[in-house]
């Protein structure tokens, strides 16, 4: 049993690492009660892996670790944990307590954590506790669109007027008090706070004090409106190899500043999304969700499933005369449409992660698909003599042969040819080809292969 | 048609985007040989767009692109491409311009290059061209095994010794003739050259001259050795967000630096090769590949799934008899199935996502595969119900209702255990689990399936 307490523990092997060594000192730490060994088996663990670890224990452990452990949730460990984890350690938390810990966030994390909550009193209360700098910037973040470039950045930025010098902006920065935690550029602006460049804190620490910061500023500058989505400033982050950009208004003003993480964020959350998607998994699903969770999220999919799979035996029942005749077909006839639907999925997910990262386009739409369709075809063939020779092998009916065979390689056209091309209309139509391209390609491949084969067979075998 | 040019072309919107319009006008100029269009069209591209329009391209385009363009083929550029599309590009061109591309990058770019070269002349004349202490670092950089920090890190770093002030650390760096072109962190070292600590250029900007890098020095440090696994290196820089990480040998001295847009690319590439191998695609596979390697890349797995495909059809011939004596059994066993395949593949997409990202471990699995069993349940018991009516309505036997509904019950239990334990049982042997997991997942979902459902058919209804 993986959960058990193990007598013989192995010590964890980096000091600080949340391996499995030190998962199972911890859980067995909670089952005995023992408050300083859980103290010091959390104390060396980053923020990250102390979410991580309430993420994995069971609610029994994760109550207890709370009531146990003498350190505190600060805001780091909030803004790492799963939406839905959250949300339970912040209702077992005191709310001062809360309040406390997302004031030492920047601003962009307490948007994310407060946005996510959907107790609204519990949201308020964090408000509230805020300074006034803070909660303002909060409450117009909150005002931008859902996934926008606004809720993205961060308020805190370093700025410098334009005919500066390194000298003025070093020492301008020696006497700031109020630097984010981290930077990377000082955003160079004009009078009225509108970017105009940028330059590294390389640059100006490798140049002289006399040297005008715009002598050293980066050749490539790129700026985001506030209502950009996220998706496509994240795209824009990985594309251009940027670290941190300014986020402005419509009328070009400085608001903010969008940094590498945020964009890290966003790319993994993407990708993430499309994995789930095609396989029919809400994008939200984390696994931490509870079974009645699982329940909903899993339930529309395999609904959709189960029309199209009674669509497929609709196909089937228009046969049932030829099967009853000839009941090898009712043997074989799965083999062709899993062929299909296995092709199928292979050309729909390359051609829906080509589409994500814009490498299908216009351009070279016709190319693919020709290329998908004649790839079917080369492999249709293959396996088409491969099952052909089956065929007649186990059924001992040439014919039987020849008709799986010259279905295997219809089906492996068409999953070809719809692997790619549904996507791609599905995208036009501004539907997330993740989302629903298994579906329509599956659909298609049952029934083609179902219809070419028994049709077929109805031909040449009776 | 997609490709033909559009005599009506639309003004590119943003003007150094390469968009729908500025691809179809740089075709448009490429078909018409005309020169001077082409550079006015390319002109404002980033080197990342430079790169991606290559891949768009057909061969012929290309070809045409590089006689036709009066600019060059930088190495940013290179570094960018597609590998297969690079190897073209680079046999497309002068062994002498190649070279004088690729010594502008930093080292790990230029490992990026050479690593992947089929052609070693080619290869060996690109290392001969570099400079003496460039091709001795990459050459070093090569002796490290393929996937290793020592093949991601670069050898342009930014030290100081840990005794030095911020003002000796910036009069160092105005001094300093071969800074990187993008650095983010001092690294602080001690006489033998081990790293001890790091300080951000924020932090030396906004403090005095006369305070030591010592006393401004972040407090979480992590060095990763030359050998650590890329993934680990990435998952790291994802789970830490790190910025910059420095590498060091098996003595802890300090060999190179790990930047964020290297680790980028490795959780890029990592995301993407699950996506690609839960569907079946080989992970080397890209949308710019011919039609004969995408054969060859499907190929093995459209294999393996005629071998399932036809272990199924085995069950199913077992019962050939009860088939024969009630068709609409083939009618209806695709859909149990098939509903046993999608609730299989949602449960093993998600175990294998939450295993890539570590937050499915020993502290978690039991519960998640009871999670995983139980939703099977329910959801298997809603479909029970809609297919038992079925069932009754189309075929007017309540028992065969029944057996379809019973059947769809275990399937989908089933589902939700081999959907989480295949992948675990997996990661243990040390196969991945994206690879893999879809095989035996769907072979026990439809073996079951038809077994369930014909077995219960031949006791129940017969």
């Amino acid at each position: 049993m993986l959960t058990d307490p193990d007598p013989n523990l192995p010590e964890p092997e980096d000091d600080r690492e949340l391996d499995q060594a030190r998962l199972r000192a911890i859980q067995d730490a909670l089952a005995h009660e023992q408050g300083a060994a859980i103290d010091h088996l959390l104390e060396p663990l980053h923020e990250a892996d102390i979410a991580d670890l309430l993420e994995q224990l069971g609610d029994v452990e994760r109550r207890t670790l709370l009531r146990l452990w003498s350190g505190q949730i600060d805001g780091e460990i909030l803004s790492e944990l799963d939406e839905a984890i959250r949300e339970e350690v912040i209702e077992e938390l005191p709310p001062d307590e809360v309040a406390e810990a997302v004031r030492g966030l920047n601003t962009d994390d307490i948007v994310d954590v407060i946005e996510n909550l959907d107790d609204e009193t519990r949201a308020d209360a964090i408000l509230e506790a805020l300074d006034d700098i803070d909660r303002i910037a909060v409450e117009q973040a909150l005002g931008f669109p859902e996934y926008s470039a606004g809720r993205l950045m961060q308020r805190e930025v370093v700025t410098a007027p334009s005919h500066w010098t390194v000298g003025q902006a070093i020492d301008h920065l020696r006497g700031a008090s109020d630097l984010p935690e981290q930077f990377y550029h000082v955003i160079l602006v004009d009078p009225r706070i509108r970017p105009v460049g940028y330059v590294t804190l390389g640059k100006i620490l490798s140049s002289a004090r006399d040297v005008a910061l715009s002598e050293i500023e980066e050749e490539s500058f790129r700026t985001f409106e506030v209502t950009d989505p996220e998706d496509e400033v994240a795209y824009a982050f990985n594309q251009y190899h940027l670290i941190s950009a300014p986020v402005v208004d419509a009328n070009d003003r400085l608001l903010g500043v969008i940094t590498i993480d945020d964009a890290v964020r966003i790319l993994d959350e993407e990708a993430e999304e499309d994995i789930l998607r095609l396989a029919g998994v809400d994008a939200e699903e984390a696994i931490s969700n509870r079974t009645r969770d699982v329940v909903r999220r899993r339930f529309p999919w395999l609904a959709v499933n189960l029309v199209t799979a009674v669509l497929a035996s609709l196909v089937i029942a228009q046969f049932e005369g030829v099967i009853a005749q000839v009941v090898a077909l009712a043997v074989l006839m799965p083999i062709v449409a899993s062929m299909g639907g296995n092709a199928g999925t292979q050309s729909l997910t390359v051609a829906v992660r080509a589409l994500a990262t814009r490498d299908l386009t216009g351009a070279n739409v016709w190319r693919v698909i020709r290329r998908e369709v004649f790839a079917g075809a080369i492999n249709g063939a293959i396996f088409a003599v491969v099952m052909g020779i089956v065929g007649v092998v186990w059924f001992g009916s040439p014919m039987l042969g020849v008709v799986i065979a010259v279905a295997m390689v219809i089906n492996l056209i068409v999953a070809g040819f719809a692997g790619v091309g549904i996507p791609v209309v599905l995208e036009k139509a501004k539907i997330d080809p993740a989302l629903a391209s298994g579906a329509f390609v599956t659909t298609v491949t049952d029934v083609v292969g179902f219809f070419a084969f028994l049709g077929l067979a109805a031909i040449w075998l009776i």
